[in-house]
């Protein structure tokens, strides 16, 4: 594939100036005013699958956003790679935070800032362009197939149902996703484990209507109040979350694999100064490391209730919400401990309040393998871009159609991503290296390549 | 002043469209945006005590909204009442809660549903209305000053500051307010005890940044959760509040007062109902009565952090924040009480996170002596007109000023208003009751004609 090199050279402001135009669409799936931008970015994705040389491209509709697929079978013997990616891109909120607009792309230090840039645009992208440049150059070694979807930011709602009722489209032998980080530019690394997520919205309501804090203040049950107690309530002195049978399906992680882990290269003060805090928080007896990549965990990721203007109001609110996730780890059911929150949330609310709970959306955990082809294809590439044999490394977030994939399709994955932990996805100033752009594109071929010679 | 109740009568309909289209004008104090409505209301009311026949009358400019001045020196020899009110209104929110827009009055059911027609305009105007039926028929028995605030509910800021550059002008032998609420219509009462306010906004902020929850999530002490924690630390499990030195000053009321506060009529399951609770919560061993006027209290009156729009954001948020306020009873310094909170708040704040309290406003506790001839002079107006001896209570609403006016103008207040505590001011709906507003407009000659004869 060393023959690319010099035609992606020659392509780089052409590669950039396209995602540029791909990030400029405000395709926000959470938020239905950007409905029609959504849709936007799906046509922009087909119409760029059928440039570079996709056939049988087609927006698929769902009930929600369309599904694009694209193909190219060269072979029918030869194996076949699933390229999996989405369109959608997170809210940009609170978007007073961001140093130039989230929907405007900026080229700046080597990054290019823009909501999506990293997540998942900029990196589901490289697989147009490399797809381009080995068609372009007669260097596709297997056949291909795209699926990029609209929804990943709000759950993969309707994917499942896609990929259920499309089974035959979708037969492959490996989905390849770019969705994730490597630790550091000079230390590359896959992702073999992504934790599962339960992602639920609370609803505390006392009195029937507000209520004037002088006239009911200290007799009648704040919301607000309340609900602060109960999400204290949530973890104990030692950082545990108190559901009860929260830890039951946890499986612990060899004490070997506990070594590796942390023999990864991390400062704990560069990553206290990077986040300007003085102390990290996280569950006894476990490292930063281990607490965010093989330990389940639970945050609060909004709450609202009263009054938030400006200037002060003596409100007795009648509602407080709150929107709480969990992170999840292999063997724990993101439907079951959905349903273990709702029950102690409802279980440990007080007489004075009444609580609804929301199950937003969710996701299982999952662990790729080491040993598998796929993973060592994945793995020869980086190395031979890179110059530098990639760690395997669990990460924190969740991808919860990996595990859709292997039940629906027998498929596994590999999670072969280009970003930085760094890169402020789902923050304010998102951004994604160009270094990580094109060194993605000088990839992904490499893998085409090895995944179709170890296959034989 | 049985003489005016035919005049009352003919008029109403072209007093309550005066009250409507005051009603009309969004004087939003809290909220710049309606910074030119607050003045017009300002404005509106000059016109309508120079229409009524007030002398002097004046827009008094301050650093803020202007106050309203106007005055009726009829013998310099003769008692003065000094008539105390405020154009500006509660922001709306939540607006969506409204059934019909707060700020295009509807009259229904006997009342009428508008921002401020309660909380104070339809309580001030009953002043305007009463002063002017006294000028048309001759029977003003005193002397009358008028002083018509805009700032009463961001904290009267540049009242105080106004009241000392003018003692000689304000110069009074009582100061009349109507802008709290009797217990019925058939149980009148007059506010003998108002409760201080100390009112404070706390921002917690974790990382320098908005950060992944899957990424960082477990590790980095999300400032939510922390901010949660903190505020439900705020209260033992007997609800007093655990601030240190909080409850120092305060003194307890005496078995006879709290006997004569338990016999006035209530009834907690038509309370409960009324909010639709299944159960009160309040500082143990004190009934809901003194709860919400003998007794302190402490209620977060907004808070938001992170993700609040819809559907499903993963962040693990930089910031958190919350409006917290305290009611205060007499003795208690509200001064004091803010720096006791600030002090406490950050010494609870956990090394992961930093703290920044700031002190918006405050108010005195006040109790008015039921022994004056001020008070006997309501007492008597209102048992004329509603033929019932009104009884006095302590109310648990503030109003800061009554403490100012002592302080500053060596003057007691009396605090006659005509409100009723279902009035939702401060909440969706407000409204204020048509009987309430004539018969404020009744009572209030009789107020002036016994104060005046009692002072000779």
């Amino acid at each position: 594939m060393q023959h690319l090199l010099p035609h992606l050279e020659a392509n780089k402001d052409k590669y950039l100036q396209e995602l540029i135009d791909l990030l400029k669409i405000p395709s926000v799936s959470a938020n239905p005013q950007f409905a029609a931008d959504v849709r936007k970015a799906g046509e922009f994705t087909a119409a760029k699958l059928k440039e570079a040389g996709a056939d049988k491209v087609e927006l698929c509709e769902t009930s929600g956003y369309p599904i694009v697929y694209g193909e190219k079978i060269i072979d029918p013997s030869l194996p076949t790679v699933l390229v999996y990616g989405h369109y959608d891109v997170q809210p940009a909120d609170p978007i007073e935070l961001w140093t130039s607009p989230p929907f405007e792309p900026v080229v700046k230090d080597g990054n290019i800032y823009a909501r999506g840039s990293a997540d998942d645009k900029g990196q589901f992208y490289m697989h147009v362009k490399a797809f381009e440049l080995m068609m372009q150059h007669q260097a596709l070694p297997c056949n291909v197939k795209f699926m990029i979807e609209g929804e990943e930011e709000v759950g993969s709602e309707n994917l499942e149902t896609f990929v259920k009722a499309n089974t035959e489209r979708l037969k492959c032998d490996v989905v390849l996703i770019s969705d994730t980080a490597i630790i550091a530019n000079d230390v590359p690394s896959i992702t073999v484990g992504l934790r599962g997520l339960a992602y639920l919205q609370v609803e505390v309501t006392g009195p029937n209507r507000d209520l004037h804090s002088g006239i009911y203040g200290g007799a009648v049950a704040n919301p607000i109040n309340i609900l602060c107690e109960m999400i204290a309530s949530l973890h104990d002195k030692n950082r545990q979350i108190t559901i009860p049978g929260f830890y039951d399906d946890v499986t612990d992680v060899s004490e070997a694999e506990r070594n590796m882990m942390n023999s990864a290269p991390f400062d704990i003060n560069d990553y206290k100064k990077h986040l300007d805090i003085a102390e990290v928080l996280g569950e006894k007896g476990y490292t930063t490391i281990e607490r965010t990549s093989i330990r389940p965990t639970l945050d609060v990721n909004g709450i609202w209730g009263g009054y938030t203007g400006e200037g002060a109001k003596t409100v007795l609110p009648s509602k407080a919400f709150a929107k709480i996730s969990m992170r999840l780890v292999p063997n724990q059911d993101n439907k079951k401990i959905s349903k273990l929150f709702e029950a102690h949330f409802k279980s440990i609310a007080p007489p004075y309040v009444t609580v609804k709970v929301e199950d937003m959306h969710g996701g299982e955990a999952a662990v790729t393998p080491t040993d598998s082809i796929a993973y060592q294809a994945a793995s020869k590439a980086m190395q031979t871009t890179f110059g530098k044999e990639p760690l395997p490394m669990r990460s924190g977030g969740s991808i919860p159609i990996v595990t859709m994939f292997e039940r629906v399709l027998n498929t596994k994955s590999v999670l072969m991503g280009f970003g930085l932990d760094s890169d402020a996805i789902h923050s304010p100033n998102e951004h994604y290296g160009l270094y990580n752009f094109y060194k993605g594109i000088e990839t992904i071929p490499y893998f085409f390549k090895y995944f179709a010679a170890l296959s034989k």
